[in-house]
């Protein structure tokens, strides 16, 4: 059994030799730290051409951006190892793949993505990858159709949910997602120009009501094994190719849950594009992302129902149009997790760089605000929103 | 550790002095083995004075009424002593007292309840108890809430969950409730003069999406610790008295299951009424039923709310106004589980004496039709019925 200890560059260059799976091992000689999260050490193993050749990833026992006083369970890597690996069983296109991963270490060494970038930098210059919605959409539809009650069996489906239960990762978006921005916590994190938006959410009795059903859901619905976290700097993307990474997040929950946060990311840049791109890039630029939506929940939708034409293993779930209302039910719920996704990455403690890099202050802040009212509208109206294209013009109404 | 061996009523006996809690177990004298189930041994335990002093349950490993080809788990013993020892924590009044139980014989020791009646018995025989339903309303407001994610920490909820995965029992629901109506099925049973309106159901294609939703909430939707099994058969009264026994088919499920398995089973005793007594006794006793079901959700909302509003702990949760609306999608799901109860009860495998034991077989079998006819039309327009009066608007219009 191996004890835990936090890896230095060395540690993490004789483990990759150890467990890279590389035919020639004795090759690789360097690590660099390149994590840019705040839960875990991330090193890039290179070999003696200096090219980038596998990934060791270790959980770390605290919170990192707080320092050591937030301290977080190292069962994570665990979790995020086998929803990787689960998921990677049902969608090896577009997960990362994983070739080791020790719990007692809280560590994983898996494939390099040099060749890839992080989706969300790419979107914020303005790079568009036209089949980056539909491969997401491809690996959202096959990832949770087959850890659904429609493909496996009763009693597989219940030790997978044990299996899966994740109670810090999931306190934590219980927090940031559902409660911090619709209360004074020491958490939140919003230019004080906004505090008259802000103080609206915390006063708005049917906004909260709709937080409280969505929060609950998440609490209760075990209708998949979720990535938890599939926003687009939990993607990387290059030329006809997506893969998800960090799922540390992932546990047994409400399908809207994921496609919702991967459709808030994308109206996150959305509204963050004018500050980034010209009058007229940004709204080319916008028009891609309203696309790019579309396109996603369309896949996901147009997939998910062929497999469950295709593959529903359980006899009642197989009934002829209970997969397109059931896929109702998750389109309502996306809607309403988007916008708290909107919302908590505006007023919570973790934002991102599509809105907080944009240098123009007031510009800043118009996203900001344009975030929050869209956010809010969403989880208000989600029951009234019945397609994507919908979505899209209630999208342009609050533009 | 205690190897399971099949009881005796001698070893019944010996059992009980050892573990019944009684000042003096030497008065125990005999057993009598009384279980009227298909799936337990239930010996009372008499003293010298011919009084019966506690009870011995002992889970068998197969269904009896099949014979040993069925064989059926014995973890079921301890997710039912569980279950009943969590529900007298917050529900002492109604629920049965737990001495002991072994794990490994699958026995527990019970408090012995023979000042009680089975409810469904009374209520066949049209002796009224107009406390019942309130009760009945009352024990699954203090269960549920306090097994929800109102009441729990987030954490101590999980764990809640893992520890009452219940696979095997709830493979009886989900085939006996969900699959065998709808399907030909050589564990249906009922009478040939009803195959057309058997095959209807079977033929029904709106009918058979709504129940497919219904499977789906119950395989998915984690919203408390649940009894499970709470129809009038698992239930004892007394003059201001309820007890519920029999929670084998304890897990975290949707509120609304609970609900309406007790809500269709006063409803399978309104069908079956005109078979047991005269036409005025039939219809009062009808009315009687209208009523409890009525005092069973108004007791059981108004206590739900009561509570939320005293003893939330979730943040998010405790907004003013959820409870309620909360509490509207727990009533939609128990309508439609109302529905499957009704059917299930009259086609498939398990039937109910309020009907079964019928002796005019004309008058049994419309009685069955009537309760096909209400259970169909109750889980179609479950979403359409807003309250309780409304529900037994309903009633009256399909009688």
């Amino acid at each position: 059994m191996s004890q835990y200890r936090t890896f230095t560059a060395q540690d993490a260059v004789e483990y990759a030799k150890q467990f890279g799976g590389l035919d020639n091992p004795s090759s690789l000689v360097e690590a660099q730290e390149v994590g840019d999260g705040n839960l875990n050490l991330v090193f890039k193993i290179f070999d003696a051409e200096g090219v980038s050749r596998i990934i060791v990833k270790q959980a770390l026992p605290y919170v990192r951006c707080v320092g050591e006083s937030w301290p977080l369970t190292l069962d994570r890597a665990r979790l995020e190892a086998q929803t990787l690996v689960e998921h990677y069983q049902h969608s090896p296109q577009h997960t990362v793949k994983i070739h080791h991963f020790d719990p007692e270490l809280a560590v994983m060494v898996m494939e390099d993505l040099s060749s890839h970038k992080i989706w969300r930098g790419e979107l914020i210059s303005g790079a568009y990858y036209p089949q980056a919605s539909r491969q997401l959409g491809e690996y959202l539809a096959h990832t949770l159709f087959h850890t659904s009650d429609f493909y496996l069996h009763p009693h597989a489906k219940k030790a997978q949910v044990a299996k899966y239960i994740n109670p810090e990762m999931c306190e934590i978006t219980e927090d940031l997602f559902f409660n911090d921005p619709y209360q004074i916590h020491e958490r939140n994190n919003y230019p004080a120009e906004l505090e008259a938006d802000v103080a609206a959410l915390r006063n708005d009795d049917r906004l909260k009501v709709a937080v409280a059903s969505l929060k609950h859901r998440f609490f209760s619905q075990a209708e998949a094994l979720l990535h938890g976290d599939i926003h687009s700097g939990s993607i990387f993307v290059a030329d006809g190719s997506l893969k998800a990474i960090d799922a540390e997040f992932g546990y047994y929950g409400p399908i809207g849950f994921d496609i919702g946060t991967a459709i808030g990311n994308l109206l996150l840049n959305f509204c963050g594009l004018p500050g980034h791109l010209g009058i007229r890039d940004a709204a080319a630029a916008r028009e891609q992302r309203l696309t790019d939506i579309q396109e996603l929940w369309n896949t996901f939708a147009e997939r998910f129902q062929a497999l469950a034409r295709e593959k529903t293993r359980d006899a009642a779930l197989s009934a002829p149009g209970y997969a397109s209302e059931f896929l109702k039910k998750v389109w309502t719920d996306a809607i309403g997790f988007c916008g708290t996704e909107l919302i908590r990455r505006s007023v919570g403690l973790s934002h991102v760089a599509d809105i907080d890099t944009i240098a123009d202050e007031a510009m800043r802040h118009e996203c900001l605000r344009h975030a929050i009212t869209l956010g809010k509208a969403l989880i208000v109206i989600a029951d009234r929103i019945d397609s994507a294209e919908e979505l899209v013009a209630r999208v342009r109404q609050y533009s």
